[in-house]
């Protein structure tokens, strides 16, 4: 085979035979297919498409190109969950102890932020000591010790999409269906789950911003699972407004310990509830037309007894954290101005613009532009309105929480810009759009 | 300016700026954007287009990445010829020292053969001593002194189009019209003409197959040359059978001295008193309605009285050729092995296929497959049919030029397969299919 054949061939519009992708998957990823050939070809991929049978060869290719996770000495049936990335998306924190909590064991890779999108790795930094990295071995050790693992991915797994994903940043070609697909599965089936709920968000503050193209990513993402020997579901979820209120490490922490202790904002909670009981009914292998339903209520119960947090609190002491922290949500890190941002006239609120808030942000410091920023954990923002809430001249739309004055004017003009008020009444927006299944 | 912010733009269908394409460019010839990126942009050209505008910048580009030729102070008039590239194309010299001996000065620099094309350089290397490497002020004293120059491009001229060129041959790139346009176009303009005849091949032996690509490509050319103040003709010219009889080095340039001395072959006759009289009348700036057929009369002369003769033997001369194998072609290189290929049947020939007569002289060993290959002047093919010619069974329809039996064996092979007999009369090939003029 060469390279400059299987190019042409996808810049002419042909399908690709697996063996045709795997072996240039395989190429790219041992060196031997230089990064201008894999350009050329992630372009003519992207302007002209993959079949389902490539994606998924592709997909394939890209969880074998590393280590594989063997989840089943430790788990007899594993249950994952992903996020395509949003703003203030702190789910993962609630619901992976919240569903451990209900006797499903979960074992977890996360990733870390970039741009607009924050990253729960870097959420779980924000407690003094929590050791994100572990090997193999730990990761095992600890789902079968206590019920929970929270880590990062490990350089072994899925390494192709590693190089592949850093070709596409830089060469105009993230934006691809087949290509977002293939990066997001071929981790998730590296990562040797048995089941994987997808939460797919769309609006202004996500990678879709279309519920038309979000659904086309989910329906391929759900179909390769399927074609994979897993169980799927993906939700459709709105990114239009930030999720919960909170925008900003310590901040979301906080949040995400005020939810499993009962409390939290209502979206968030709503979401966290929606996810884990499909997490739950799929770990449990549960096929009964009312499993949701119950999993939903149970986990409910399991929310206001605190059994979720109790849950939190053993997996930050597993890993090294500090509990207090947790115990004790003053003792995160806190910023040291805090400012209130008004609305400056009553209304309605027709727009709490996630890019614009996850912007304000970037600019306090609680993200990273390059993958080598420092980032602040402190800093953030919390929004106190969504879309539809009636809101009154002076009172406060968001609170930011900055540590340096500059920043805090630049974040306050975004925050402006974030909040659009209407003199009429605006009903508020779906938390969910779809539920794809692929359980059958 | 970002070079992804360009990719995405292409891969969008977006119309690039002028200040877009002369900075990626730029940034390309100066390393400070990587090949990968180029790639991602040449496959979104090659899928997405340019328009004539873009075409014109990015040739402008091409020509302003180096060193640009200055004819004026040595001719007050420029005339320039190039050929997309066939099997058998002698032309070039044929009629460079036709149109000097004309009394038009011509001052040309070409190229080498890649694949099933020959190259110009590579025919005037089996003369015995010839330099085709000359300095800028060795080339333009030259064309001062005796009117014509012939030698090799410096690499100092349209560097970008060298660099993306070889990056175009491993990323499947190739056969873009805007690319392949502004990579031919780049050089011409760079290399100083202020006229130039382009000789644009169509059929099996060319890189365009079909007559209305090849016009559109030749089209496009026209154009960047009259927006660049150039005065341009470009003819569409039959590819689908060798041009002339001979194809091979040593082989051609006994041919086209054969034809400067007013023999050689009907059709390699006809053809360089074509271009000729476009490159005369261009040359003499001559307007007038029968400034071609004055012009082709005058050069029929000037190839029977042997005036064309003298000034290749003037150029070989000052180029440091052996003039005796000018003047005794049996000095040329010989090959040991000459053997004919005879028709297997009586009929019209409806077939000599172009480009298996050009793999029969690559097996030979006259051309190269990659850039480092040596080359055997001595070898190659000369065909004694043309598509609706008469032939009896037996008679010799090829004569094969080797230096070695298993590669005269393979060459045969291909042979064979080139010809094809017809029992039912067949009509020859139109030499030309049509003439674009950007002279007005």
């Amino acid at each position: 085979m060469r390279a400059t054949d299987i190019i042409a061939r996808k810049r002419d519009g042909e399908e690709l035979s697996t063996e045709e992708i795997r072996w240039f998957v395989a190429g790219y990823t041992d060196g031997s297919i230089p990064d201008y050939q894999a350009a050329a070809w992630l372009m003519a991929v992207y302007l002209r498409g993959m079949s389902r049978r490539e994606t998924f060869d592709l997909t394939v290719a890209m969880a074998e190109s590393g280590d594989q996770l063997d989840l089943s000495d430790a788990i007899p049936y594993a249950v994952d969950k992903h996020s395509t990335g949003g703003v203030g998306d702190k789910v993962t924190l609630v619901v992976l102890p919240l569903v451990a909590a209900a006797g499903v064991p979960v074992a977890k890779m996360s990733g870390r932020g970039l741009g607009f999108s924050g990253g729960t790795l870097d959420k779980l930094e924000s407690i003094a000591g929590y050791r994100v990295q572990l090997s193999d071995e730990e990761f095992l050790r600890q789902v079968r010790e206590i019920g929970i693992v929270l880590g990062g991915q490990t350089k072994s797994l899925a390494p192709a999409d590693g190089q592949f994903y850093a070709l596409r940043d830089v060469t105009a070609t993230v934006s691809s269906l087949p290509l977002i697909a293939s990066s997001i599965m071929g981790k998730k089936l590296a990562a040797g789950a048995n089941a994987i709920v997808l939460d797919v968000k769309v609006g202004v503050g996500a990678f879709m911003h279309a519920v038309d193209e979000a659904r086309d990513l989910a329906q391929i993402m759900v179909d390769i699972g399927v074609s994979a020997g897993r169980m799927m579901v993906a939700l459709l979820s709105d990114m239009n407004q930030p999720l919960g209120d909170a925008v900003g490490n310590a901040l979301e922490v906080r949040e995400a310990i005020e939810t499993l202790r009962g409390g939290g904002p209502a979206d968030l909670r709503d979401h966290c509830l929606t996810i884990a009981a499909h997490m739950l009914r799929l770990g449990r292998q549960d096929s009964a037309p009312d499993a949701f339903d119950h999993a939903r209520a149970e986990l409910a119960t399991l929310l206001d007894s605190g059994a979720g947090f109790d849950k939190l609190r053993a997996l930050v002491q597993a890993q090294g954290g500090d509990v207090r922290m947790i115990d004790e949500p003053d003792r995160l890190p806190q910023a040291r101005l805090i400012e209130a941002v008004p609305a400056s006239r009553a209304g309605w609120v027709s727009q709490v613009h996630a890019l614009h808030v996850a912007q304000a942000t970037l600019e306090l410091g609680a993200g990273r532009e390059k993958k080598e920023d420092p980032i602040d954990p402190a800093v953030g923002v919390v929004t106190h309105v969504k879309v539809g809430d009636r809101i009154e001249a002076g009172a406060p739309a968001f609170t930011i929480h900055a540590n340096d004055e500059g920043r805090l004017a630049r974040a306050r003009a975004e925050l402006e810009a974030a909040l659009s008020i209407s003199s009429e009444e605006v009903p508020p927006l779906a938390p969910f759009y779809a539920t794809i299944y692929g359980d059958d």
